[in-house]
């Protein structure tokens, strides 16, 4: 038994993402922008804000899923740059941004945030996307 | 003997930063922005380009100096929040942004490029700010 509290997902992250899968450290988000194939990466761990919060170890785990979805999304969607950031200004919960990019892209060769509106993916992509993706994490 | 490329920094980061020191694994330099404390970490490895390129091993070390450089910001200066990203759309050189972010900053609560220009530091301020980094880095 622990005191410590259990882990939960921000309501900013839960308004603006769709659940992929659990992976050993990180619940694996899809952001909800048809604009890039962006998954949000949270470490399953309360009271996290900051990469150097976690632990060794669980800086070890991270980098072990930042590469598995990195790679995943490579040869998906082969894209020309991955981005990873761990920015979390406005939300208050440790989260790892990786995200494709394309020199064709609407924000390149700009960061992503804040240059143009979030696009809803429709119902069809959305589940194409997230199957595509939850297959190839699954099995990696 | 190695056939490998002896690792050279970009261009880009030799114009626009001012190198710290070398950990075992990165060149650190300081951003010449005055805006912000901001580090950029560099691996000194040649020819990679994401953080999915670095072994797992080199990814380890990574993780233990940015947790190393943003403790030592966090000691300095008591910011607000850490940022820490790995784009690199524009230098194709794999290197981490390390960057002190408070509530008052020009950019905040947004990441920090493309929103403020860049302000050199003043000679003074900037040997001041190198020396207490290097003290800090070279002694943890």
């Amino acid at each position: 038994m622990s005191d410590a509290p259990a882990f939960a997902l921000h309501p900013d992250l839960e308004r603006d993402c769709v659940p992929v899968c659990d992976l050993d450290l990180c619940r694996v988000l899809l952001m909800d922008d048809a604009n890039y194939p962006w998954l949000v990466l949270v470490p399953m761990r309360s009271d996290k804000r900051d990469f150097h919060d976690l632990t060794r170890t669980d800086q070890q785990l991270l980098c072990d899923e930042i590469t598995r979805c990195s790679l995943a999304m490579v040869e998906l969607y082969g894209p020309d740059k991955m981005n990873v950031a761990a920015l979390g200004n406005m939300t208050p919960q440790l989260h790892v941004h990786v995200i494709a990019r394309w020199t064709t892209d609407p924000a390149w060769p700009g960061p992503i945030w804040g240059k143009v509106p979030r696009a809803a993916y429709e119902t069809t992509a959305l589940e194409t996307r997230i199957g595509e993706l939850r297959g190839a994490l699954e099995t990696a």
